[in-house]
This record gives C-alpha cells, structure tokens and sequence, in this order.
C-alpha cells in the first residue's frame, strides 16, 4: 500500500483531524487526539456526548488565556461538540467542559490539581521559549517526601527538587528554596504545571543558576482538634501553615536533606495566595530567610511602611543589611495584582528599601507568569 | 454558642452528612465530604446536576469491588444524585459518574490514571490490614526521574522509590525491583493507588525485606517513525518496551542510584499487562534478571513448557539453579487470572520447576490484589 494512503487510513483509525497545522496539546493523555494547539495558537476542543442540550468550555475566569468563557460549543452529527477559541496567550490554561451545566474533565487530557479540584489544562506553547522545555541537559529528581508535622499532628507530603548533581556530589551542601503554589493548588503544581524542575534544570545547566533544592509543599495547614468552618472545596485553610514551615519542614528537609541550614541559604517565595505567605513569613521572620519573592501577589491592606509585617521595613538600613533579596513579580495583563504590585515596589524604593519588579509581558494570573518569575528570580538566589 | 450547635452548623456549611458512621474516602481531595464510606463499607456518592435526565455511577468493570455498575443514583430535590452502594470489597476501586452517557469524573475525588484516562477512585479501607497504611516508620522517597531512551528517541518518566536509609548510606549499593503497572495505567499507579512506598517502608521498618530501589516506568513505548495503528484513549503500545527496559531503564537506572547493577540484584515485576511483560523480559533474560513476578497476568497462550519464553523452562535444573524466584499471585474473585496462574503454577511445580503462587483471598483484578502481592513478594526477594 502507498505509504501516504496507509497514513491515512491510520490517521482516520486514529480519530485524528485532517491534515492540517495543528497538533494534540503536550498536555493531553497519552495518545489523545485533542486538545489541538493550531499554527496561530487557536485551541480545538472535542467532547462527545450525544444527549447533551448544551456544551460549554469553561476557562474557569475572565483572564485565562484561551479567553473569556465560557464558550459555547457546537454539535455535530456524530454527537461530537466543538469549539475551537480565538488564538490564546501561550503557557498552561486550566479548563473545563460544562454539560448541561455540570462540571466535566476532558478524557484527553491529563488532570491539574487547580480551582480546588483535579482540572482539565491545556499547554499552550509560547514561540522562541524553551527555557521550561525538556532538554538534553542533566536533569534533577523531583521527590516525593513525606514528613510528620506535629503542629497538625500529621504526615504531609513535600515535593522536593535535587538538583542533577546531588546525587553524585555526595558530600556537597545546598541551598534550599521554598516554593509555594496558589489558592486552589497543591504541592504538586509548580513542577505539574509550572514546570519548575525543567526551568532549575535548564539555568544550572546554563550556569546562571547556582544548583539548589526547591522544597514545594501545601499551603494548607489546620491543627487538630474540632474542625474549624474551612472554606468549602478542598482550599483548606492556611491558618497553621507558617507554624508547619518554621516548625516542622525546614527542620524536616534540613534533615532529611543536606542542605547549607541557614538564613544565608535560605529563600521563600510563592506565587498568589503562596506570595502573600512568602512576605508574611519570610518578612516576619528575617532570622530563617534572606531571599523573599511574591509572585503575582495580593498585598495584605495598605502599606504601612512603618508597621507592615511586623515592622520590617521600618529600618531601611537595616533591613538592606539583612535582606539579600525583596524580588515582586506581576504579569502585565493581570491587572488587580501588577498595579499594586508595582506601587509597593514604588514605595519601597522610595523608602529606600531595594527590591526588584519584574513584569511578564503579556499574560495574566496564569503559570506562564509564575514560570517567567522564577526564570527570573532562580538566578539571583544565594549570588 | 453551644458547641454540638456550632459544630452541627459548621457540618451543614461543609456538605457533610448527617451524623451517622461514615467517613470521607482518604482518596478524597483535601476538604471533599463524599463519597463517604460507611461502617458496613457501603459507599454512598453524591454529584450535583440538576439539568440530567440520568444519572449513574459506572464502577468499569463487572469485577469492581463496588459492585456490578451501572448503579442508577437518585435525584434529589436540590439536583443533587445519590447513590449508596451495596457493602464493597475493600481495596482501591476506580469510578466515574455517566450523566446522561458522558464520563465525569467526581470533583471530590483525587484522579488515578486507569481505563487510559484520569479516572476517580474510592479507598475502601480493610478492617485490621495496616501494610499499607503511612505510619510512624521511616520513609523512602518517591523520585520522578527523566531519562533519554534512544530506544523511542524520547525522554521518559520514571518513578524511583529509594529506602529512607539511602540518603543516609551513601556508600551502600541496594538491588532493584522493577515494578510495572497494567493495561490503561502508568508509572504513578503503584505508588498513587499500589501505595507501594508505604508498604515497602513497613516491610523495611519491620525487617522483613531488605532495603530495596524499585523502579516504576510506563509500559508503554514506540519507536520514532511513521505512527503506527496505537489502541485508542492513550493504552499505547508495549512493542518497543523491552528493548527499553534492557537498553536503556536499566543502564540510566545503573547510572544515576546507587544499585547492585547484575542479575542477582535486580528483580521484575508487574500487574496484569506489566506481568506479562516481566514473564517475557525477564524468562527470555535471565542474564539480567534472578527474580521474577507475574500479579494477576493472563498467560500467553498455551503453555508449552518445551518452547515457552524462548524456551527457559525446557530444562528444570538448569533454570532452577539460574531463577532465585518465580513468583505468581491472582486473586480468589478473579476467575479469568486465578485459573490460568494456579495451572501454570501446578504445570511448572510438575516439570520441578520451583515456583510460588499466592492467592489473595476475595480480591479481584484489582489493587488490593496487588497490594498483597507485593506484601508477599518483596520479603522474599534478595534474600
């Protein structure tokens, strides 16, 4: 048989699209046809389901990058609805179908834990941008540990970066930066989504970046005892969690792990809700962090320089002193988070306390931002 | 207020059921109130869809612990479906919703990678069984770990446990378990819903198996080409996976942990598809394997004790002094594997070829089946 007739008939066995410039999401499942990312960034979206009266995608928010949902989609003959979105703005986008109103994962694709619950998401790839791509460089083990935590009086589970060489240098020491995810996310999605691991991978093996364990954990931490009203969900409630941190996981990671166990050596940053306990905990405790960095962060009320986070900014001499590094990041099209970000950074330096503002061009409260931020960030820790 | 009366109110915030004896699944997300189970391990399920005609929880298969599926749940006035199920059989058990004929995955439920897809799943804990459970002991990692396999011109995922003694023992060697999952799943399953690590931890606190790496990779591989005619939904091919577990898992493997690198350190292993990979690697490879383990595999075809598995069990002493183990297990409830596995058991035994079968008593072509099996298994290796 010619060979470009048996590739069709293998394509058509395949459920595939016809030929054109699109390919299945890196995102999918393995083997899955759709998601299709198009030349121009357009997304195609299928889900069969031949009773349904309607069928949505949901992006989940106004500022997701495929655009603002939802979408309506459009059935065909076969039961199998449709849409494909306008171009979106590269990076990771979670996403969902709504049928008849309820709330369903695409079977294409792999599952984000996201909004609270397992998410469908779509890779959006973004031109000329490797720097989270799976190279040909000598690459760490993102570890799965788990550790007791008597403040919750209970085993939790760290996801925890080593960085390619630590295995072999076996008697090397290194720094260790902790890392946190959003509202609605767990431990796993800075390596899941954000792709964290292959960012460190890649600026080691550039040089730019010195090799460093990235501990990732759950910002979520309730003590024991009579349940508290905790939001409805599965966000939990942070209320305990800096009491983990400082209690129980750096002691559990400086000893699990050979880490250089000082303030010097330490850093703590965190994207959205993980940025705002990045400045709580870090800021409130400059005796166990020297690097902070907030990442597409709410600020908590005003800035009262002279009271903010326990008074931390009070001094500037000193805190220059003592602080290694203030970094704030905001992606320009996330406009509740880069304005106000943007003006602390303002008033900070004006207050003559150093600190860095990065924007990344372009997207909003989505990974991409966060993966720019700590391609940015990662090489100026423990310089 | 009251506490009975605060806390009664706080329940009702949360979704939860009225006082009775049931508990959330612990494979619930963080913060989900159902499914719960219940003392007599019946489950009770809930989804909200107001707008669906038909709504009914699909357990997968005939030989789900749940029960035989569909179950038809019951719409309640508030658009909420129900439904109980009959007692279960403990162990892990996919499931999902169908609304109207469409999959859905429950937003209560974590996600486990079975039937090809990101499926639900509910932990029906077993009275008085422990093995597996996270207790007070010391604990392995679990890494995920990237290697190039020139074998597919791609990078793979595998999971690495390492004992919690290795990154202490940094001069101690250790042998290694290859460990692969079934048809539909991949290389997360035995630790996601095996709990593998747990119960390797238990075995190694308790002295009963000799600190061990166990390796999980995808039982799945192809080489770059043309694609060929894949099974749909992401079952992917097996064809190329030999060749990548003997040119390039286990030198990548060799290369970057600490192990034993000959035969009598190195084990295989799986369930179901990945026991008919470990019974066709590793019998047509006993140079690179002493160990060998079959959980609830269909055989190939007759057994022809002259020709099978290129002939490895055509001359008894010989093979007897090579294979330090051949292991089968199979479920009392899995009629389909059981059968097959005490014949090939009773055939090997009368052509005195040494072999042990187990039989997990109630279990299915499920988890808890192969829970047991690695209970059993692991002491026995490397001994």
């Amino acid at each position: 048989m010619h060979r470009t007739a048996l590739l069709s008939i293998l394509a058509c066995g395949l459920g595939w699209a016809q030929a054109d410039d699109s390919q299945p999401a890196s995102s999918n499942v393995r083997g899955a046809a759709y998601p299709r990312v198009h030349a121009d960034l357009s997304v195609t979206f299928r889900l069969k389901a031949p009773d349904a009266k309607k069928v949505q995608l949901n992006t989940g928010s106004d500022d997701n990058g495929l655009g603002k949902g939802p979408f309506d989609m459009t059935r065909g003959e076969d039961g199998v609805w449709a849409v494909t979105t306008p171009p979106a703005i590269p990076g990771f986008h979670y996403y969902w179908f709504l049928v008849d109103g309820v709330a369903v994962n695409d079977p294409g694709s792999e599952t984000y834990f996201g909004w609270a619950k397992e998410s469908s998401g779509v890779e959006v790839p973004e031109k000329g941008a490797d720097f989270y791509a799976v190279k040909d460089v000598a690459h760490g083990d993102v570890r799965v540990h788990w550790y007791f935590a008597k403040t919750t009086a209970a085993w939790r589970r760290a996801y925890v970066y080593t960085p390619a060489e630590y295995d072999r240098n076996t008697q090397a020491r290194y720094p260790v930066l902790y890392l946190q995810h959003g509202s609605g996310e767990d431990e796993r999605g800075w390596t899941s989504q954000g792709r964290a691991n292959f960012i460190l991978d890649n600026l080691i093996a550039e040089g730019k970046t010195k090799p460093m364990i990235v501990v990732m954990e759950q910002g979520y931490a309730t003590k024991p005892g009579p349940p508290a009203a905790a939001p409805a969900g599965g966000r939990g409630q942070s209320g305990a969690f800096e009491e983990v941190v400082l209690q129980d996981l750096i002691p559990a990671i400086d000893a699990a792990y050979r880490t250089l166990p000082d303030r010097a050596h330490r850093a703590l940053a965190g994207l959205s809700m993980g940025g705002g306990q990045a400045l709580q905990i870090g800021l409130t405790h400059l005796d166990q962090f020297a690097w902070i960095g907030s990442f597409s962060s709410p600020l908590r009320g005003g800035l009262d320089l002279k009271t903010a986070y326990g008074g931390a900014f009070a001094d500037a001499e000193a805190f220059g002193k003592r602080v290694r590094l203030l970094w704030f990041g905001a992606g320009t099209a996330e406009t509740q988070m880069h304005a106000p970000a943007l003006q602390m950074h303002q008033a900070l330096e004006k207050a003559g306390i150093k600190n860095v503002f990065y924007e990344s061009p372009g997207t909003s409260h989505e990974w991409q931002t966060w993966r720019r931020d700590l391609h940015e960030f990662a090489p100026l820790l423990f310089q």
